[in-house]
């Protein structure tokens, strides 16, 4: 399987594609390829491509496209992670793997209990980083889409945004709140999957996401970390719907 | 919920119990607790205890026990994870997270494109720690059984190992070997999910697996990283046979 690249400007209509910077050092100086390479390119939107590369130099790599590719499948079910944003590396391991168990979109969140503000938040560079996370892990992972991971808002302003989305908030065992088994939750057409910081939900804020529409959901009965939580529920619901 | 303790020599006889070093310190010096504090005590077995702190003090911490609690249920279905060794930390948070997700033992081993040799991995303390590892998660998650981390020991050596366990490797998306689903499994007794290294596993592991009864399965069409992919095995498998 040769190298694959992320050319969110190709242009099928002339055959070729320009890489990000980004990517175009990741060809030449990480793999070390050059003219008349084979390669793989996806324009992030679910398109892919082999591709030979025609020019590599300090003013950037261009590709010649070849015959379309079958990247791996997306998901049937459109999923939104609705996360709680978490601790330093913490954030980046999910953002990965979530991309990686084929999520739709990821929506950053500060809660009460997270970790960092949003006004804190949105004056890191930390959202940038997720998306270029997202990228990597598209890459490795073999999908030709790569999910947005949207600017962070509030919780409470989440919960009162519109959207389709059937939502289905991630509780921990000990929750005072009739909860649904994982198992029983029929495939909807999008769903949004919320999941909370290291310290949990407030009390206030489960009640605030069941009056906004919010399932309460249960994945089995030991209390998972933070970080595993909404992997498990990826996995989880993939296998309910058949579509992992 | 007070805070839980590993107590595997406690003596429901006498209604006490000492607690080990690691678990002592832990009770005085990392959560500053005394004589008259509220705790809960379990024995690594299953069974687990309100308990009272008697005495606390440099040459130990005694509980006197109470009322039986009832900890986080066990799986049904006893699963062995047969984990090929990682690097470094990678090793640590499988460990700590198939804990949280119900495994029943880890059993290492050493692949031909596993990051360790056997040699110095015997030599290492790595095993001692992931031992630890377990015993600190299940103090988290809320099981009161504390799985074994076993001796790392080669791969072939363990496929030729006796044992009643079904058998499934985990396959890449790409492995060229017929495989089931992970929906299509039905429960049995006891499991022993094998999954590979970073680099995978190599041809002629996945033909001497086969040859020793393991079933090939495979977890959705997208390629996972070798430390998310044995734990998105744990979730789907409890999913699948409603034993999460």
């Amino acid at each position: 399987m040769p190298s694959r690249f992320y050319a969110p400007d190709l242009d099928t209509a002339a055959g070729s594609a320009r890489l990000p910077e980004d990517e175009a050092a990741h060809l030449t100086r990480v793999l070390r390829l050059g003219i008349g390479a084979d390669v793989c390119v996806f324009d992030g939107r679910g398109g892919e491509w082999r591709a030979v590369v025609r020019h590599a130099g300090r003013d950037g790599v261009e590709l010649q496209l070849g015959m379309p590719v079958t990247p791996a499948p997306e998901r049937r079910v459109f999923v939104t992670l609705v996360l709680t944003v978490l601790k330093g590396d913490h954030m980046d391991v999910v953002v990965r793997d979530a991309v990686a168990l084929g999520v739709g979109a990821i929506q950053p969140v500060v809660s009460e209990r997270a970790e960092v503000g949003l006004v804190r938040l949105l004056r890191s560079r930390r959202a940038e980083r997720w998306q270029r996370i997202a990228i990597a892990s598209a890459k490795q992972c073999g999908r030709a889409v790569v999910p947005d991971v949207a600017t962070p808002v509030g919780f409470e302003a989440w919960l009162a945004s519109p959207g389709n989305a059937v939502r289905y908030l991630l509780a921990e065992p000990t929750v005072d709140t009739p909860v649904t088994k994982v198992q029983d939750l029929p495939p909807p057409t999008a769903a949004a999957v919320l999941t909370g910081p290291e310290g949990g939900w407030t009390p206030t804020e489960v009640t605030a996401a069941c009056a906004a529409g919010a399932r309460p959901v249960r994945l089995g009965r030991r209390t998972l970390r933070a970080e595993t939580a909404p992997l498990v529920a990826l996995a989880a619901l993939g296998v309910v719907w058949d579509d992992l």
